[in-house]
């Protein structure tokens, strides 16, 4: 299937992109994956405004994607923690993070590496096929219309 | 390593953020996936301006992810390819539509299977680990700093 049988419209990555497809959101979850919870920390770390801050978090806990839990009653304080929807977003986040150390790290290569604490070794991400395993080459895949549109 | 051991600015992503980090360029990133290719093609299927395609076009070809390639002489006429760097964004693309897939898709399914030529099954990306080629799961990862902070 080519682009010529294929409407814009029925990717699911448009609506994906309405929820994630913008800088600061997308900073925002990497921080979030970093652990970071707190209003105050977010703002230090990414020197971001609090208007933007604020209309960002919002949209990702209506989202479903981060959820506000209370860490101190009096005075009433949040912090924000990933659901598992949110957790989802770990391989799109990892690629991104690849992506970026193989074309935009300097010449003292990427800034952090990543170790499995299940195989104790630093390691890249590989994505790979359900089905046989192996690493995906764009131009091994092919496009199927899904159930709506069969 | 947690939040606070590291510098926001330090990881690559707010770089290479800044060359997809954006709706727009991400939607004409999966055209390209498409094998959309013409800027006439670009506008018709994104309902996009002209002068907003042509800015993240711009963009992506400055930035070495697309090339121009002139597909006509007389009149000069561009076409639009990904280049090796470009194609390397397949699993940023992947993981996207995977997770709309999941969580965004209706009552009725993901509206586009992925068939892997190569095994001929539909399948679904996962993220493995490069050294012991489980998936990955975001808790299971530590971060180190790179060789530039050592």
């Amino acid at each position: 299937m080519r682009w010529n049988e294929l409407d814009a419209e029925e990717c699911s990555i448009a609506r994906t992109l309405s929820v994630v497809g913008d800088r600061w959101t997308l900073l925002v979850l990497r921080e979030c994956f970093l652990r970071v919870r707190r209003f105050d920390q977010f703002q230090e770390r990414l020197k971001i405004t609090r208007h933007v801050l604020a209309n960002r978090l919002k949209k990702l806990v209506d989202e479903g994607v981060l959820q506000k839990v209370a860490y101190q009653e009096r005075p009433e304080r949040f912090e924000y923690r990933l659901t598992d929807k949110g957790l989802d977003l770990y391989p799109v986040m990892m690629s991104l993070v690849h992506w970026g150390d193989v074309h935009m790290a300097g010449p003292d290569g990427p800034p952090i590496l990543h170790r499995h604490k299940t195989c104790n070794h630093v390691f890249e991400p590989v994505v790979t096929c359900s089905q046989c395993h192996e690493p995906l080459d764009a131009r091994q895949v092919d496009l199927m219309p899904g159930k709506k549109t069969a």
